[in-house]
């Protein structure tokens, strides 16, 4: 594969999900491939292709810049709405792939309501989830989950929670742990206003074969379980974080 | 941190890896710091902010050009060193950033020499490696590991890289394990030429507290034992795989 086919395959998983009125995973497409088009222009030595190239970057650049204003108004208007699904047996779902996008700098507040974070590898997603958070989001200062209780090891997930609590605090991060016997819902909420809904909560990936199978780290590698991802913004969520 | 500072500290970052002629490393961050300032462009209404941002921006895509040519005339010469020196208890050397620019579509055969690739946590932080290969050398199709023996675990050893072996053989890559009970260098070798040789081979990670620490998974946020990283070219590599 040379560095133009690669730019063509990420551009046109790009259309594709613009089709599917997945916007924000679209821009992120067009983004990459723009990256790759444009450090091939300065390397390029005909003109002809270079003018090809430079048409089509412009063409691309105008698109993100649509979808950009669209997002951005469906926003605003308290419309907008993604929905993803993971069919059975897929990779390439890990947590950064699924919702990345949407951790950044305006993330202050995170809350994850999941009832099940409690069995050890339920509880390990959930450190892996802590670990994106705390690499993406510079200013994060909060982290709630709200789950229950392992009726079968409450001890041990309380000390697990006890463990990943002060070593957030060394990232200068709370972690407040709530417990619930009648939460049913799975949400992700950022301070920045955006909801990650997964049907299953975080506990979508199936487990590895064996302790040396590829995608027993590298989640993206993993296969999932089905389940549908709804991906909304509401604009009143600082408010209620304030 | 607004986004300008973010692009301000990335290419900071990268002056001082240039100043100190970790040039590939350097490029990283320059690509990565121009990338948002041109975003940065797009959205700025100030035309004499827009004027500044756009001159910055071709300071810095010069600097990257002359990098460029400056790596190439090194690889081709059979000069090019860089050095890396990773402090004690420091963080941020997963394998991925410490060369996975390296890691493309270039790189078809990968030759791991670590006489310790031994015990468990060793032999894991080797998946971890295939993992990283897999998702980054896309036309990747063998690896070969030469290390010793664990004299205590002798059959743990074979059978965890029998199940690694059966999963790459799912990716069309073949892994190769040989043994050897007088090596003693480290060093990953990339058919594309490159040569990583770090001193203390993969093992260089220190063990988390807990299994609920930060780092458990994310291993740019694990500390680290002090080690030198030399990162040279060799032209006649292919040749020896061919």
């Amino acid at each position: 594969m040379n560095i133009e086919s690669a730019a063509v395959n990420i551009l046109k998983r790009g259309v594709e999900l613009d089709t599917k009125k997945r916007y924000t995973e679209a821009l992120v497409c067009y983004q990459e491939g723009l990256q790759i088009l444009v450090d091939k222009i300065k390397g390029e030595i005909d003109d002809s292709n270079k003018a090809y190239l430079r048409k089509k970057v412009e063409e691309y650049m105008n698109r993100a810049e649509t979808i950009k204003k669209l997002v951005l108004q469906q926003k605003e208007a308290g419309q907008f709405h993604e929905q993803v699904h993971i069919e059975n047996n897929s990779t390439g779902h890990s947590y950064k792939t699924l919702f990345g996008r949407f951790l950044d700098e305006e993330v202050q507040y995170v809350s994850v309501e999941d009832p099940y974070i409690r069995s050890f590898h339920q509880c390990q997603n959930f450190l892996r989830l802590c670990e994106l958070l705390v690499r993406s989001c510079p200013n994060l200062q909060q982290i709630v989950l709200i789950t229950s209780k392992d009726g079968k090891s409450e001890g041990d997930q309380r000390e697990w929670f006890t463990n990943l609590s002060n070593d957030l605090a060394n990232y200068k991060i709370q972690l407040i742990v709530k417990f619930s016997e009648t939460l049913h819902d799975r949400q992700i909420t950022l301070s920045s206003g955006w909801i990650i809904k997964i049907g299953r909560g975080l506990d979508y990936f199936k487990a590895p074969e064996n302790k040396f199978c590829l995608g027993v780290y590298d989640m993206d590698l993993r296969n999932c379980h089905e389940t549908t991802v709804d991906i909304v913004h509401s604009k009143n969520i600082k408010q209620s974080y304030g």
